[in-house]
């Protein structure tokens, strides 16, 4: 018996971090989950925890970090958690942190006072830092960040068998759920920061959704990777999990009406799923990180 | 035995309409819930459907009508929906169509076409309306939205007993993801259309959060409410359903570190729930229809 | 303006009680909601506490009573504490507590130490007790009880409109998620205890779902009401929401396959819903508690 | 720019097979995701669909082999699958195929007929299948088993720096909800088939959590593997992710109470999340899948 590829951390630890500037307050709201590796092994065969950092610790670091170091960007955060497991213990190795961050609006107000927010909705921004006290690895994404095109979007002279019953469509709606993750060139900070470079690369994405005319899902899924990389220097690799959120034309016929792409029912389940990676030719490879 | 309050219908079945106006398209998200009820003895009893217009049918209703009526806004739909099924089958004698609906952004793109869109996910618009044949009753809502402030909240004064450990505040976070149902006077739309008002309440619910000083979250609730029937003539009632969702201070002092109101743990559950009706005087009183 | 119905309390605190009775370990697992009601005016105008008991003592109390009392049943623990908060206070004058149970099975092993378990996972027990200083009102429940026939249920004779498409079965599966509430005729313990009477209604609900021909899914709800408040003297009323969870016969003929009800398509949204109450002739009416 | 690993298909397909021995009815009731790759270069570049087996396909194909070749088990039924989607199309050249299978009891009644079945809720069991033309891979695992020891655990000696609280214990609960997956050796049946396959490892990881006096979480993870490698010959390896659901020993003293080991907070987040893989000595590495 082996122990194999192995790791143990504190996950979902949901920190608010708020900054006073005056009456003017700003907040970053995360949900970090840790991941550690390293000499794990006793741990595991005699229950000894010798070498264990606590996921307790790792949670109150989260905690004691955000005031010590503010949360300048989620990557930078990460950066900072990473670094500190990674070096301050001797049995730990690796260190991979996990977050999410969610948006708040500021409410506008009319007095000076500004500490009223609501929360944006609209996609979660995520992050993860991999760290095995020689290279960084630094992933930044998306997710729940949902797009619509009422049209502009074709499907047909696909394969065919015994059990195809799809007829083509010259315009449909497409609709997907993005969730991607581009892997920066190394951990140092983009130019203009990780904010900006953040929403840049989700600006990107939403102009090639709207901008594609799209043959197939994958098409569009190519055009979305392969503009971010050809506008965004500093990131290697993008990958894009987009499931099909099929909404189908409603068969009015039977009531006397014509569907002119019009009334549509949106389906759950199943789901088609499209999942590809655009990588820049020479890049590094990946990290594996799970 | 007998057959006490009963209902039947369709859930949650989830159409899109697309509009066309040349290049410019305009969608409209819902989820329609139809409940039904009538003369209903005779199928609980011996099983006969005679009476029974189908769930399937109703839900075929609800794309056919988004053909014939359009979506003008979820109330309006409702009402088309909730007449039609009372007046056209004998059996059946209250309807409540409950609605949801998710909302859009354009997607701005450089060209003439606008045909592209990312999902809102700031709140969820709600409508519900009810018909029995004569009165109409009218509720528009709102749920999942999610407001904070990081001041202008304090919490002292309060009750103890034995099982009290609680220590008083004068400085917390406030956060709720606020669920309001308001009745409209009837089914008249209001002067500027049920968009507009809708739009209104909203944005008087917001204000009123993140304008009162806050000595209880009940006292935030009754300065939303109270707002929003002091500004909008045509509402009755509104029900708030606030959760407190608690942001407590992370005690740093064990880390030589001082807290100064910059880092919370957000938690889960448990979590206190208010909820309060705020009623214009005189007004006529609810039917209820649960 | 006038402040209408109202009520505050912590939901869902998570409580594990665990009992040991040698090396035989017993648990109670619930989800405890608290919502109290009472002379509330003041602090929904002014924001004064001097009348509110605080939701963290709430919560509190249910950990402590979990302590004092044990936890025989979720009614009994409601009873406790709805008790407890109304003539401890003058300030309150109702309590509402609900709660939900989750089952825990023992994993059998082969020594004289019995304490590890398995949650159960089928269906959940709730119960809700409202109390106001004179009349007791107990519900017990369960949800999340899922139950399917494959046969022995059909549907046809039913009412068509111009939106019917719909074709007649009469073989079709029939599926639900049982959510049932039923009112005690007071706060009485039933013979047995709550615990038996729980198991027992469950039973004649599967006896009732399993053993009825089925022309609708209304005949089946009240075939299983009807059966429990003949079984049980001391059950006055009973609440049953069941959606139809769709099973589709998937069309195979396309693959040259004949579908003799054998392949079936389980469906999400939209499901029909249906929902009725069966009373005892002659009960008390309920009182509302929502 | 460089198209990287890539697959589509269809996720979620949710299939109730019906099998009728005379009056004794057996279901089986299965999630299935399929992902497909292979020459799927030009769908990403210029939206051919030439190559492209559409998802609604493989959805029809998932409901058609219900009914041809029965459901004996998720393994063996996306085996099936597998091996259809790579020879029967020169464009595909790897299938992996994922099911999740919910349970259900059957509803004891007294007359011949058995066709009422109750969902089971414990756990989900689930499957996954690879196939590139040449190599089988073929993991079973389960998923969503919450189990619970009461006591015969500890969690002491660990390390400790700066920003560790956590005082030692030497008894508390420990909770885990169990995802395995684990490995066999290549797509042959086990002896007794998968079914009985599945249940023994089930037993053994019940077993083994229940039976494990624990150190730590993740010596209890070791334990439930390697005895499932021990005890299973053809499973070369196994992965497990056990989220820590910390019950918190709940402080009664400001009451006035001491809390015995009895009453205990179910806390939801954050968790602790241990996750290891065990492999049996000389095994042939993995596959990678995602």
């Amino acid at each position: 018996m082996i122990l194999g590829q192995n790791q143990y951390g504190k996950a979902e630890t949901r920190v608010v971090r708020v900054t006073r500037d005056g009456s003017v307050h700003h907040i970053r709201d995360l949900s970090v989950s840790v991941a550690l590796s390293g000499d794990m092994t006793e741990v595991h065969l005699s229950g000894s925890n010798a070498a264990v950092l606590t996921t307790d610790t790792t949670k109150n670091t989260v905690f004691a970090f955000a005031k010590e170091h503010g949360v300048d960007s989620p990557e930078e955060f990460g950066i900072h958690l990473a670094r500190h497991f990674v070096t301050s213990q001797e049995t730990l190795h690796t260190a991979r942190i996990r977050l999410a961050e969610y948006g708040w609006d500021r409410i506008a107000t009319p007095g000076p006072e500004q500490h009223s927010f609501v929360r944006r909705g609209q996609g979660t921004r995520t992050a993860q830092v991999s760290y095995d006290g020689t290279a960084w690895q630094v992933l930044s994404g998306v997710e729940d960040l949902v797009v619509l095109n009422t049209t502009g979007s074709e499907f047909r002279g696909y394969l065919t068998d015994r059990y195809t019953t799809l007829p083509e469509t010259t315009d449909r709606v497409l609709a997907t759920e993005v969730r991607a993750r581009w892997r920066h060139h190394d951990g140092t900070a983009p130019a203009g920061g990780w904010d900006r470079s953040h929403a840049q690369v989700c600006d990107h994405l939403l102009q090639a959704f709207a901008g594609t005319y799209s043959r197939s899902l994958q098409q569009t899924l190519y055009a979305m990777g392969s503009r971010v990389l050809e506008h965004c220097a500093g990131i290697d690799e993008i990958r894009l999990s987009l499931p099909n959120k099929h909404h189908f034309l409603v068969d009015l016929a039977p009531f006397g009406l014509k569907n002119d792409h019009e009334v549509y029912f949106a389906a759950d389940r199943p789901y088609g799923l499209i999942e590809a990676t655009v990588l820049r030719e020479g890049a590094t490879p990946a990290i594996p990180t799970d």
